[in-house]
């Protein structure tokens, strides 16, 4: 049957005629990219009868974050390639979807939540069950000049689009890239593609720094290789420019720049629930156990907005990642419709390209082993991507970092221009099930000779263990 | 020290000067290739006073047999890059390897072998421990014309340059292949990128029948979308020529030929131990535990000439392939030397690259759990190597069998142009560890759009079962 909600939008309900809408439980959920829209599929499957609304504040839901800078290099040509999913794809699953709906409070005591709509007309809306997805937002350093034109963060489809215009003006020749994590690495391999003359500036001392710092130095060269210029150890005081960036000044020197992208980390997107009594860390990450569940009853949390369970670190921390994301999407959305099913956390298994290389890591570097004190020891192996009588072998780097006494692993950090993300995927099955170097060393993987070597290379780097 | 011993060859003693001669034990290797070099190398690291001696029928030792379809192809140009080691490297180490010599007999009685050197000399040798590991041999149909010149097996170098010496001339066009396995699915790619006519002739429904039907048909495919011919259900019954193979005639009709090559299977190369009280599999492989025992004491094999323990049929089987050859010859050296580790045994791990697809098995096939009488379930899904929105993503067809009741994984078999042998590892890791499917499905995995989906093809697969 067909309705018309209160605010004149037409959606389907799929229910048992003999039910009442009395009996409807309604799930609101705030935000409709990867972990909102997964839960909300999620708990449609299990319960058909649930009521979900989504509120998205943005026009798009479910668009890949992750192929921004795909989109930007032109590799990925077509914008709707980006976009999974639209609100009708939803409306005929029986899930009501409101783009352009901003949740602007959670009345915890009411079970309500506060909505701004695209004409700026405020609601409230009761709730039996929230989910809070709204993700994470770019950090701003609170500098001069940031606020100018042609400066950017790149978060959504619309920075993107805003970016890709400009760059295929041929004038814009100087890019700078403040930060060097994985969005700016990225986007350093865009520029390049595009021909642009780019430039990281960051202030730790390696770029892609949740990795050992070995593998910082090895992004480092492979962008200097391909022409790109890296600036580590210097900070950003001011953009330069009247109207429009012109350059950009650090505590080392001035640099002209036609675009600027700021990407110096992101914060979960909670600041309109201040008011709650939600448990949040320090950052505003809001605390999920493996179901989704947050300090509230019937409030649940997904995706970067909250924090997730570390599987090696033993404890809540924030680690924004798409892999999270989604799955704590379903799992949550699981859980709200009635399963029982936990999500069991993550190893923080990331895998990045850079121009002809692949760095990836899983669980715990060396760096981080360092921080949790604990009894560690690491070993670094080059290992081939495949047999060496086969054209195009390549060397991967492999770092294992372990307990010390009974060899469990711990982490792996990998880099090469073959073979490495599904290799890395090995190890962090390795690591979630608690397996020791030895035990490893000796699965039968299998060979040929244009995919690997008799002994694979995580062999290779297993039985390095000694 | 220097010595020379007793048919002239110098060595290099690596002992300590206090021990006399007495006190070495003498271990003799009987093949020189992955099982019984491996086993060499690790008995040496472990106990450097072991006095090893192995004796090589052909005139390499440690060469790749997997590499010789593509020696034939001229993808690997190098006949030296085919050779991993020679004699020299393992002398220097202390490992005195004789080519040319073929152990025609054990004589377990009194410990000992005899040798017929190149030469045509017969000696005896004794030892303290004996290692076989002769490997296997193609098995060659009675069939007239079967020594006709230009009809080839494919097992030595020896064997690879004959063929690549044919191939190079242009008057031979027309190739036919005996036999639909690895060797000649891998020989029909080396024949086509030559530009020959090339023809499989086998008995069984589907090629490369490891796997189940539906992959076999897909190689089928494989092959004839680049322009070879596959007959299955026909039987060879002459090879046709004078002095040299002029065609060949099966039960539905004859075919011209230049060039064949037959690999219809192999054998353990242990017939010379006819007359030892060895226990042997019904097809004459030498059963071995996992730390490389035979029924006689002092007697240990390794490689293809044995059998190797399977994880999931829980038997002995006889699967001949170059992983498990090296893993055994490793384990079992370590035993001889006084080591304590067993080899847990094989999952049939094994991958084929076919023209632009890549085949992959791991665990048992559908049909084997048929075989097996197990109560088992499959499914088969399609999922993307990779996000759909950066270039060249390809399906990958993955199909899972697992115990109908727990849910734990037993084999899986995959068929891809991208992205399938490490993802092929992924499952076997996860059978190695006897993972039900759920738990599988929730692992954290690395996720960037060049290398995977959020959720990713494993996930995708584990997830589906129900």
């Amino acid at each position: 049957m067909k309705e018309i909600d209160n605010f004149g939008y037409i959606y389907t309900i799929m229910k048992n005629e003999e039910e009442t809408e009395l009996n409807r439980k309604r799930l609101i959920i705030i935000g409709g990219d990867a972990a909102g829209m997964s839960a909300a599929a999620k708990a449609k499957r299990v319960d058909k009868d649930l009521e979900i609304i989504v509120y998205e504040k943005g026009p798009y839901i479910s668009y890949a974050q992750c192929g921004l800078p795909y989109y930007i290099s032109d590799v990925t040509k077509d914008k709707e390639k980006l976009i999974a999913r639209k609100p009708k794809d939803f409306e005929e699953k029986g899930i009501h979807v409101l783009i352009n709906h901003e949740v602007i409070k959670v009345n915890e005591e009411e079970k309500s939540v506060t909505v701004r709509d695209q004409d700026q007309n405020i609601f409230e809306k009761k709730y039996d069950a929230l989910l809070i997805a709204t993700g994470a937002e770019p950090k701003i350093p609170p500098i001069k000049g940031v606020n100018l034109q042609n400066v950017f963060t790149l978060k959504t489809i619309e920075d993107a689009e805003n970016i890709k215009k400009i760059v295929k003006d041929k004038a814009i020749q100087n890019v700078v890239l403040i930060g060097g994590g994985y969005i700016n690495v990225e986007l350093m391999e865009s520029m390049l593609l595009l021909g642009k003359k780019a430039r990281i500036i960051q202030r730790p001392k390696t770029l892609l720094n949740i990795m050992d710092e070995e593998f910082g130095m090895m992004v480092h060269k492979e962008v200097e290789k391909h022409g790109g210029m890296v600036h580590t150890k210097e900070s950003l005081e001011e953009i330069i420019g009247v109207n429009q960036v012109e350059g950009i000044k650090t505590d080392k020197g001035e640099y002209p720049a036609d675009l600027v992208i700021v990407a110096v980390g992101i914060r979960p997107a909670t600041k309109f629930l201040e008011d709650t009594s939600l448990k949040m860390l320090k950052n505003g990450a809001i605390v999920v156990d493996g179901y989704g569940k947050t300090s509230i009853p019937d409030i649940y949390a997904a995706g970067d907005c909250g924090s997730v369970y570390h599987l090696i670190k033993k404890e809540d921390v924030y680690i924004a990642l798409g892999t999270n994301a989604n799955k704590q999407g379903r799992f949550t959305g699981g859980t709200i419709a009635g399963e029982k099913e936990k999500f069991p956390g993550t190893l923080g298994s990331a895998v990045v390209k850079v121009l002809d290389m692949t760095f990836a890591k899983t669980g715990i570097s060396e760096e981080e082993a360092k921080k949790m004190d604990i009894d560690y020891e690491s070993i670094t192996v080059k290992a081939p991507s495949h047999a060496g009588y086969y054209p195009n072998k390549k060397q991967i780097i492999i770092k294992l970092v372990y307990e010390k006494e009974s060899k469990i692993l711990l982490g792996a950090q990998m880099a090469g221009e073959e073979g490495v993300a599904k290799r890395l995927d090995v190890f962090a099955l390795a690591i979630d099930r608690k397996m020791t170097a030895k035990e490893l060393g000796r699965v039968d993987f299998c060979y040929s000779p244009p995919y690997a070597t008799p002994w694979d290379a995580v062999h290779i780097a297993a039985n390095a263990v000694k």
